[in-house]
């Protein structure tokens, strides 16, 4: 069952709808009911899909295949990544599958390694609280160098802004800033998607930064 | 210097605008210039503050005071959050406050707290990749019981929705779940609060489950 929003929704994170209503359309594909188009965000599609759309909890949230890379700080900016979020959020295993790259997409190996690690989970469960971060090489199955288990790497986007003018001379600004790549570590998600693997990321939604806590407990606040 | 959404922006995450340009209003308070209200996200605001509206680059991200707590997994849906986030991407040491109120704020006990931690961080530093969300009763000064450094609590919304009919007999769904407060740890940030203590939860934007990476290492995915 696909449960998908009704145009595209980039860098929305982890965006809610609560505000505001959600419209959802049922669509086809060969004649076939086969989802819903929803007017809200990816992690509005796997709440409502959760808590209303689908007629029992589903076993595993297949979040994906997004067409481009999430890995590093992106992760953090990423749509699919937060549905998927939100299906662990709600206790159902969930992995999110990204494709390395923006053009030109080979889904086949996309969807090889998707559904090998959706397997895989299905037969071994998940650690409580975590979910898996999967970014596949935009490569032929063949040169695919495997699967690496790997950490979320430390490259991100400039902050740098364009400053314009509208046709009326009144200035605005828009986001201008590219992709710096600064891992080195090749068990980052990052390098080992450009190393040509298929990175696999196990992560979570506990931010508790676990190994300071101590120092930060010693901590006088004045 | 102030820089902020130009309106409410509720539960949006750490979304970030990129496919349109982004508005900016110089504000005054009291007949002075203040800073700039953002036609963006609260992590727009912080992206575009330190991109390209300040004369130089901050010593500290001060994010809120936010109207409502932003404890357990609400941390994931925060914008609040998110903006001191983009604080601590962009390399700049961060705090993100919050009242755990929706009504009738006391907005000196928050205000003092926020001075107390900003202070605090500006003399010590914070640890790398490391920001704190800080939580503040909804009570005079006198009767908060003191800082508790916690860990991010599990509580969550269920996944509830109403669905209804508009005016022309069209369904439409809108979220309806209600906050389940289920922390029993008192170490938890939401608990913490509800006892009447300022919470103080180190965070991090690394989402690397780090005690599961060996486990996920020795599985065979097929």
């Amino acid at each position: 069952m696909i449960v998908a929003p009704d145009a595209e929704r980039s860098a929305v994170g982890h965006a809610i709808t609560t505000l505001t209503p959600l419209r959802v359309k049922e669509f086809k594909v060969a004649g076939k009911p086969a989802g819903y188009a929803v007017s809200g965000t990816p992690a509005d599609c796997v709440k409502l899909a959760v808590g209303a759309l689908l007629g029992r909890r589903p076993d595993l949230v297949v979040s994906g295949i997004n067409l481009g890379p999430n890995t590093a700080t992106n992760v953090i900016y990423s749509g699919t990544v937060s549905a998927a979020t939100e299906a662990r959020i709600l206790g159902v295993p969930s992995i999110a599958v990204s494709l390395g790259t923006f053009a030109d997409p080979i889904w086949p190996t996309a969807a090889s390694y998707a559904r090998r690690v959706a397997a895989t989970v299905l037969r071994r469960g998940l650690p409580e609280r975590v979910l898996l971060n999967v970014n596949v090489p935009n490569l032929p199955l063949r040169q695919v160098k495997g699967i690496a288990v790997t950490r979320q790497g430390v490259s991100a986007y400039e902050e740098l802004y364009d400053l314009r003018l509208d046709p009326r001379k009144v200035p605005y600004y828009w986001a201008a800033g590219s992709y710096r790549m600064s891992d080195v570590d090749p068990q980052s998600d990052a390098l080992a998607l450009h190393n040509g693997y298929v990175s696999v990321t196990p992560i979570t939604f506990d931010l508790t930064a676990h190994t300071v806590l101590d120092e930060i407990r010693r901590w006088r606040f004045r």
